[in-house]
């Protein structure tokens, strides 16, 4: 949530004369993103959102994100459209850092969402997953299943200060999800950070998708329990019975799970809250001395862990036949 | 530079029913302001600025503020114009803050202002000096000579592991300031902080002043003497007098000086440098740990006033007869 690079007048001046968006009449430093400086842009032509990359994204999977979004959008999907230069090329660079200009999308992000929010997300999910059915690349998930065990050594022995037992927990759900872990579910595109942060709403309609920066080729399923998580539950770890029902009916109006992925959904759900409540641990562990950034709870995962140690069906999770 | 208070999408629709302008589209926390957290405000009437009021601003000098933007905005000035809600008053609350909406302004700062922009400035100051003239409030300038010296003993004996000597640099312009400080100059509102930052451009054209938080009601002159020291120097201290000349033309252009004014600019130049010098002294001695916003380098003006000590006369500063 900082703008890390400062953009002069005349360094954005000289990078948007390589586009044609018109000429340039306002820029602001947002307070948006984690990982990149994001700039609000306002040109004779529009309104944009300009993004400078910063040293956490791997320039190497610029290309797959960018190529990604266009292809969604082209498909009709609401989500921020890379804009080509000149050259016909989308990704630049500006103050050293790669650079890309993308459509701005109006729309708000909700703090806590509805039973009505959590239906239209499912039906944005399923549309995201066939919109990218026929993208021709695809990007690994470095967060999935065998990141999990080198990311909780990296937490160390530190992990029982932040909560006691967190180390006996996590140990326990390691085996279980390393043992069982769901293969060959039906897979493509996933989005994959699609918390309520990302998601536009304008009044109760669902507006657009954004921050495609950990999307990968994983299984659809995967995707669905990560929403599961994000949207569903009380920062106590309480599961709303109620939106869970919505969002999986929202997904399956236009995707139906098949029988393996509703077999599957338990254990999704309990490894994409272990894959949040890792990140955050690590991160909460190693913040940084007058950091801007303000580290997220790790502990909200952990709560949500106790649901998941506990459900045994995807009925749990409000799927109905 | 910073978003210090979160606001909710529930938050903001809530007070957003309070105006006139539509429903809400999007908003973006921006990093502008050192002393409040501001939004870029999307809505179905336009764009807009919405500004929470930090403890660092003085609520009982609101009111101020805001009338003193709709006089300006009503005489035509480009300068944001604050909206009234609907029971006809424009300052409201929004999280526990004083909160007000104003008009979006486009346009960009130049970090290295021409002489083309110093001469705009000048045209602009006047102009918001006779736009100024019948605004019926007073406030006095809480950051004029009276408080320098107090605000010297606030820096106490750390001012000298800033630089070597300054002091004994400062103790000899207190004691000339003291003495031959000008009173009963043509005065009335002032901006008194016009620095680039706070100048908007669209192309070479000058579209806008913004950020009215240290307006008060003062000479005219020293305000020119302010834009003086923002506009004409390198950070190194060294004067541009093609650029001091294109101002005060302009300024000209639209308010001629007086004589006694013409006679005070050079010592009104040396004040100003030091006022800036020393909230800057005290800023960078007093930042605290983990802070938000990085403090301005207060040398940039000890060097500044190496040649205010040296300067003789107006024409020192570019005036022309």
């Amino acid at each position: 949530m900082a703008v890390y690079t400062e953009v002069s007048d005349e360094a954005l001046t000289a990078f948007l004369a390589q586009y044609e968006i018109g000429t340039l009449l306002s820029y602001k430093g947002i307070a948006e993103g984690v990982e990149n400086t994001n700039f609000f842009l306002h040109t004779t032509a529009g309104s944009y959102i300009l993004t400078l990359y910063e040293k956490r994204v791997n320039a190497g999977d610029l290309p797959f994100f960018l190529n990604l979004m266009q292809h969604l959008a082209a498909r009709g999907l609401a989500c921020p459209q890379p804009i080509a230069k000149r050259d016909g090329v989308a990704l630049g660079e500006l103050c050293g850092r790669p650079a890309v200009i993308v459509t701005f999308l109006d729309g708000v992000s909700v703090k806590r969402p509805t039973v009505d929010h959590c239906r239209a997300l499912g039906v944005a999910l399923a549309g995201l997953h066939r919109a990218g059915s026929d993208f021709g690349m695809t990007r690994a998930n470095n967060l999935s299943v065998e990141s999990w065990e080198p990311l909780f050594e990296a937490a160390g022995p530190a992990a029982d200060t932040v909560s006691e037992g967190l180390t006996e927990r996590v140990r326990g759900d390691l085996a279980v999800l390393r043992a069982v872990w769901p293969r060959g579910l039906p897979s493509g595109v996933i989005h994959a950070d699609l918390f309520t942060d990302n998601v536009f709403f304008i009044g109760d309609d669902l507006s657009g998708l954004i921050d495609f920066y950990f999307a990968c080729t994983d299984a659809f399923a995967y995707d669905l329990a990560i929403c599961l998580n994000a949207w569903c539950f009380e920062p106590d770890g309480r599961f709303f019975p109620d939106k869970g029902e919505a969002m999986i009916a929202g997904y399956q109006s236009v995707r139906r799970l098949q029988d393996d992925e509703v077999a599957a959904l338990p254990i999704l759900c309990r490894g994409a809250a272990l894959r949040f409540m890792l990140t955050r641990l690590v991160d909460w562990l190693n913040v940084p001395p007058g950091a801007l950034v303000q580290p997220k709870d790790p502990l909200e995962y952990d709560r949500r862990l106790v649901f998941h140690r506990a459900a045994a069906h995807a009925r749990d999770y409000g799927w109905r036949e």
